[in-house]
């Protein structure tokens, strides 16, 4: 805990994991005088009462941003214009606007006309999270030890910048910078291509004629079950953001089918040689991702097992 | 432990991570009255020494089949017909040969036509794992609510089918019995096709100019990080399964891309419908295997994040 917080009211639009975690993580800390939360749905905003997420509840946005100086979209990356459109009446003047959607050159677009002069608007991202969703989900520790991407423009206050910057440190989290459309392009292969193959994998097994869905469960430790946590996350943000990172995740999608179109040709002629090479550079990988900290190297990710 | 082994005698043809599971846990469970370990490898022979895996050890299956009542192929899929030719001669009357590959028809096709008459020969396959690999991987809790699928032909004898059922029941394993066919086309998508994706993301990602591969480490929490787990592999093993299943994998490839192109065309033309009605129905699928106890239901698999 600081002496003194370093904002005097939050206001959290959208109360699901990540808004959840932020509103865990700035309690521990004492980073915010108070929060106000706020959600279009009723029942969300019950709930994120009933487990004391915020000082203040409201399912209107400019009511909550009334003199906050760090207002955080936490909702899905389809509703910024929306959002951003509702507050800008209400926003003090040297307040802080963020967001923390997957895709960043969408929010800014979606955003930034709306933002009042003397506010200021800083696009982000944090690059953690689970397979669960809604206000019960968030947790303190989520951001530790993991990057979040803040995609200023050029014209960025550069005061603001390093405060949003000390904020995300002070959360737990490791902070880059980089230009929105880069964000996008990383984003594209390190999350939304997995994220697309694991919601098809999982669709193809379930409509498969000759084989049974029990099947698939009893034997899912064979490899599919990894792919039902992905699979498993929420489908309004991860529609969004396909819906917004379109080129991007088309572009790698290419990539990803024409590989593996590849592979496919070598398996149908027998080219064990060059499925081995494949299979032996992609070891070396997760060694690096966990030896940069990203990853566990305990067997099956450590689940514990057998299983109850 | 029980009063009497078993079996008087196993064999080991083959010290990797299932070999080694297999020698601790009859270990623990006093299954046999001794080990004999065979591998082609002297360094790994060494190895599986040192780790006491075995009462003797030998480069030469042929002389680890001796006196044998149960032996086990348990290298790679690809070497089903040497190590037949190789054993054959020196098979007990009365033992039970059999295997743990993830590939049962081409197997059977491999090992039965060289076993001598009065030799049980029952193709099996433990569905089990870890990313890890050799004779330093095992441990006795492997098999342990997991299924081990057997698939015998209409020939079996069906006491030694038994003996080797409760074999695997000792182990810890539930058997379920099928046709070598099915299990080839139930593991297509349940297992080698989740692992093909999961080589070929991870191989995508490595050869993008435009994203380095620190950023690919850094941010791989967005979700790339799941799929390096199944892509660190045995590429041996791997390549085997693929030469070996080929029309299977082929056939459920098919699927999958076609699926893959659907979802494609839907992010292209802005078909937020069509998505959301997927990533829906893939979310329960998750739910169904937790409750079958094949999957945990902790956040991120029970990773202990932060990670050190």
């Amino acid at each position: 805990m600081r002496d003194k917080p370093m904002f005097n009211k939050l206001a959290l639009i959208g109360i699901g994991l990540i808004g959840s975690s932020i509103s865990h993580v700035v309690r521990r800390e004492g980073l915010v005088g108070s929060i106000a939360v706020s959600t279009r749905s009723d029942q969300t905003l019950a709930r994120a009462e009933v487990l004391g997420l915020g000082d203040h509840y409201t399912t209107n946005a400019a009511d909550a941003v009334v003199d906050a100086d760090l207002i955080i979209h936490c909702a899905p990356v389809g509703a910024g214009a929306a959002i951003a459109e509702q507050i800008a009446p209400a926003l003090k003047p040297g307040a802080i606007v963020t967001d923390v959607g997957s895709v960043k050159a969408s929010v800014i677009a979606q955003m930034k006309p709306h933002m009042p002069k003397g506010v200021h608007f800083i696009a982000g991202h944090p690059v953690a999270g689970t397979e669960y969703s809604g206000p019960d989900a968030g947790f303190a520790s989520l951001f530790e030890n993991h990057w979040v991407i803040l995609t200023p423009e050029d014209d960025v206050d550069e005061t603001a910048l390093d405060t949003l910057k000390q904020f995300w440190q002070a959360c737990g989290a490791n902070v880059d910078v980089m230009e929105a459309s880069h964000h996008d392009l990383v984003l594209a292969i390190t999350s939304h291509i997995p994220q697309l193959i694991s919601y098809n994998i999982v669709d193809t097994a379930a409509n498969l004629e000759s084989v049974t869905q029990s099947e698939v469960m009893k034997y899912s430790a064979g490899g599919f079950r990894d792919f039902t946590r992905l699979a498993s996350s929420d489908p309004t943000m991860w529609r969004d953001i396909y819906l917004h990172n379109k080129d991007a995740v088309l572009e790698t999608l290419g990539r990803f089918s024409e590989d593996l179109t590849a592979m496919q040709r070598a398996i149908r002629w027998g080219d064990g040689d060059a499925l081995f090479k494949i299979f032996t550079r992609t070891r070396q990988i997760r060694k690096d991702i966990i030896a940069v900290g990203q990853e566990t190297d305990s067997p099956n990710f450590g689940r514990n097992e057998p299983l109850e």
